[in-house]
């Protein structure tokens, strides 16, 4: 994943999902490219192989669990992604937070399979112990801005730079995304300038009226 | 699905999941036409869709949550399993228990979405929980047998036919399958002598040498 | 616990903890003893012993593990309770929701330790799997409404009527208590009418300005 | 905490809640004065008032929740441990572990309250997420090694000196403990010259037929 990036999170919304889902991220792809933009997506489980199959742009699963193959019904293992075409994997979002153990082994697995992990983090402390265990790529997302009208880097900055630092601190080369009412080519603007890598958004574009302008939007604030 | 039926869980064994899995599936689901007996399995979340459009048998999703379209990552929710061709979902197994008001809610929905369930239990008294919430199908299954050499309905008969009895006084209306252990001819037909309407299998099937043969032998035990 | 019985929930409020925890708690035994009403509370396990050695009044605590003695660092098991003077525990509050299996393994092991259970359950079909794991009481709260100002009585009625009838069916003797917006004896009143045997309440006594007089406003609705 | 020092997890064994764990508990103080060596406890949440008010040496809670005063029914807080002579509280262990979140937030909480934070970690790779949260001690257990009989200095040493170093590379501050299967003074020995602060233990010494003479044996291993 070329860096800065913008990550479009695409949760369960009604138009995140199946055919309508893959439509939206179709549209939200050409656009990347149209602008020349860094762009991937992360999905849930059902819809991952179809996704995975018919885009370009690299494909997050939103959650993976610890395990290995075996007697683990409604588990996800590294081992299933493997042909599926997936990039990596979404872990410890707010959403579907993870045993510090269990975010360990899995960050473990991710890397043994060959795919990235971008770890969700929602402050500046925790964000040292994720950092700690070895993400390809971090995102600080305080959890009371999800879903709400005012980005993190603006109503938060210090948010985004402590993390930005503290994450440095542990190891210099993991990149470190924001999110969290993200929507504005200001708002993207702003984290990058705090020294986000990038953003991470859900409902700012999967929401938005029209998602393709939304990224565009966003896209005025990358460098 | 037709009763007497078996139902294969296929967990997340290696040879349960991806095109192996599905291999699998096809290799079981001929077999059983050939012996005109009613099969159904449980799949993973990533491999759903794949399976559900490959089979003509009924494909249950191994877990779903409670919730409905929105911010829920890493979720999976009743309407997005509308077009996967799903027949319904397993739900509370002890590899993935539920909080009782999750699996309340989740029951619901499915309901509401055309999705039939099938609810495990681990003893009687659950059992007892599990049938008020009005699943479709309840499968009583003692964690310590799951996995065993030795059958639920030969190491603890009083499992089964205290759980027919309990879940009749529930709710006449709803078949027990039983689970754990069932391995050969002679342990499925002592389940249907308790009471069962069937059985809940895994590795018996899955991970024996050759699956179709000892589907096969557990056919053997159905009237 | 006489019925119709006021149960009040300190949760972990700073007045409901500790020693100003026991000071509310005497204060509101010493008005009901005046009133003449069935009082008791839900307390936390580091103050329990404290609070139960005391208070005349039942005290429940507010949750406990399925577990028995043995290797369960950071559990409460029944056993533990048996010297403490409690009467019995608050299981599966909307704020500490249990796995439905735990839950009925919890029921058990209160059971065969003398403790009486109250259990919460958060809609009337969630109220019907409650029932049939056999609590010696069921709470009726919907989450939505707890800390509000709209009595569930007012709001919901239907869900304290239901869950009554619902209960009914299951089990005739499970006495239903309703919670959540609780606050006037007019609101206590209304949940008498529609079948409740009591109250569950937490805030609208324990956040009073004045607790003691919160509980005599309550107990006008008692018959 | 003096250091080197052996931490006794009393659980929830038979010997170790209650009255007969306070007898247990003053007999190792005993011993430890005895042998001038410096000795902790960890205790249940209904038993920790009676534990610090009776002992002199430090006294830990088995597990704390990350909220505050509040509407947390059956959480505990850290500012419920204020009044108790708690000298801290253990925390992810693994048979309580934690969401990263919360573990991150309840030890920050505990620092505000001038509670020490002993917590647990599973492998190398978790120790180092465990060490960016800024515990003050910091405990190894291979899980599977837990009441066993071979010790985790013994059976697996590189889990040991490869903590040690892990940890010091995040912050050379904090003291790691090890433990799982600990019981002789040979395991002490080679834990402290592999790096180790210090011993956590658990059945070897409560579930001794003698503790006291256990924790005896134990200290021979100290420097």
């Amino acid at each position: 994943m070329k860096l800065p990036a913008i990550v479009v999170n695409f949760k369960i919304y009604e138009r995140g999902v199946s055919k309508e889902g893959l439509k939206t991220a179709k549209c939200l792809e050409e656009k990347a490219e149209d602008l020349g933009i860094s762009l991937a997506i992360a999905v849930n489980a059902i819809d991952l192989r179809m996704f995975a199959e018919e885009l370009e742009i690299p494909v997050f699963l939103q959650h993976m669990d610890s395990v290995g193959f075996g007697a683990h019904t409604g588990h996800i293992c590294a081992e299933m992604l493997r042909d599926t075409g997936a990039y990596g994997v979404l872990l410890n979002h707010s959403e579907k937070r993870m045993l510090l153990a269990d975010l360990s082994a899995a960050i473990n697995r991710a890397k043994k399979h060959n795919l990235k992990t971008l770890v969700c983090a929602d402050t500046v402390e925790s964000s040292r112990g994720v950092a700690a265990l070895g993400p390809d790529y971090l995102a600080v997302e305080p959890p009371e801005l999800i879903g709400g009208d005012i980005s993190v880097s603006k109503a938060r900055p210090e948010v985004v730079s402590g993390t930005v630092e503290a994450v440095a601190k542990i190891s210099p080369d993991i990149p470190v995304l924001c999110g969290a009412g993200v929507k504005t080519g200001e708002d993207v603007k702003r984290a990058i300038e705090l020294g986000a890598k990038g953003v991470l958004v859900a409902s700012g574009v999967v929401k938005a009226k029209d998602p393709a302008k939304a990224l565009e939007e966003l896209a005025r604030g990358l460098p």
